[in-house]
């Protein structure tokens, strides 16, 4: 990627949908990086994981998301892993260079890739052999500050445009609530140990019936410095390598010497 | 769990919904095994991943499955991961002794771990420190014969009451479409490095307008004789252990390396 001539295409999409501040901030960030190619959906899609629409039809439109600037993108009506599929299939006709996915609003640290919608789509990405990263900003304020975030993404993404990266690549990337003077730099880290503890509401409905709201805390058992929580709590950006292969090794061991004989 | 007087308390969900045969049939394998308590969704849910309903409220209601058999079920109108969270936190109060989630119609092996929500409610009840396992059977037909798939869904039960299991125990366990003679045993298998490759079909609605449909072709590059694909293909159930720490080691010495100067 190091000829002058080379353009990249950067596909970019996110979950919280093609009108969020987030989206139009890492364009923003990024777009003269390389030909900008924008595939996102067309309302917020917050918490849908790795969802697919198998079992209905998508709509994909072209849309204009600035005024000023000219950027190709469309909006779909499926989900973030969807946007990634029809990117590739429909829209571009090849794979692009780099996927990004965000920026979000709102931490996907630790345990929150996992219900995370731009990992998700990220994740997707990288599956079909697209260098990827998904970007989120701990901050779910419509009127968050992004500065602190688009440098951040410049950054990775400079990073990954400036040498042959490995196979499968994808990153989760946090960046922390603080402004330009508080922010520490971007760390290298592993995913906390954390986990939410869930607690429903229960109401009634006017007709008597109980129905439940979803709340939760986040509870951080991992006191390790190497983490993304510890990263982000003390004022960097955190850049978590995640795999798509889910095999876990040490169990395999476990698994391989105890049940042998099935 | 050797004591006489102990009955494990058997946590059963599914994302294909409550009136599937799949989760019948999982419920009559082991139900002599510990008291069980069914909650899955009302309604079919393939593909939702690991989807969070945060928006919207949830209804919980108890259900009758079976006519002849009392069993405690709740059906809900939520994702397989809301039941899951449901389940601890309103229909039990206390942590399930194990969690089943099942039998899927369809496999869930190799990178299907990463869109299927049986696979995300056991993971869902894996991180809440419930010893769980998915279970899939690679026959999408509602009158599938779950002979085979009963008696492995028994044997991976069985073992995982008999002794104390490994923190952060979780299982993807896919059950061949053979018939009893054809079928070879259960292995131990890592995650083969498969993947979809969609196409996506465009039609036209009678406005005029497109719209797509999602069809995919599933690609296995993995050659290894250790993998789940290789295993079912010769007519095995595999049993992958998955992991949900998705930092991915081999990479983030990559980038400790390389990304140092950030």
């Amino acid at each position: 990627m190091s000829s002058s001539s080379f353009t990249p295409v950067i596909l970019i999409t996110n979950d919280d949908g093609i009108a969020s501040p987030g989206i139009r901030n890492l364009i923003e960030a990024v777009r003269d990086l390389g030909k900008i190619v924008v595939v996102a959906p067309d309302s917020p899609q917050s918490g849908m994981g790795h969802a697919v629409s198998i079992n209905k039809p998508l709509r994909l439109d072209r849309v204009n998301i600035f005024d000023d600037i000219d950027i190709e993108a469309w909006q779909s009506t499926g989900t973030p892993v969807d946007c990634v599929k029809l990117a590739h299939d429909v829209v571009l006709h090849h794979k692009p260079d780099l996927c990004l996915s965000g920026i979000n609003h709102g931490s996907n640290a630790s345990i929150n890739v996992i219900y995370s919608g731009t990992m998700s789509a990220a994740m997707e990405a990288a599956i079909e052999g697209i260098p990827s990263a998904g970007l989120s900003l701990l901050d779910f304020n419509l009127e968050a500050d992004f500065t602190v975030a688009r440098s951040v993404a410049r950054t990775i993404t400079q990073q990954m445009l400036s040498r042959r990266l490995p196979d499968n690549f994808l990153l989760n990337v946090n960046i922390p609530k603080v402004n330009d003077l508080a922010f520490k730099g971007i760390k290298i880290c592993r995913q906390a140990d954390a986990k939410w503890a869930e607690n429903f509401e229960e109401r009634q409905d006017p007709r008597g019936k109980n129905y439940y709201w979803m709340t939760g805390k986040f509870i951080n058992r991992d006191k390790g410095e190497d983490t993304d929580i510890h990263a982000l709590k003390n004022g960097y950006a955190s850049v978590v390598p995640v795999s798509f292969d889910f095999t876990d090794e040490q169990l395999l061991g476990w698994l391989s010497a105890k049940w042998k004989d099935l």
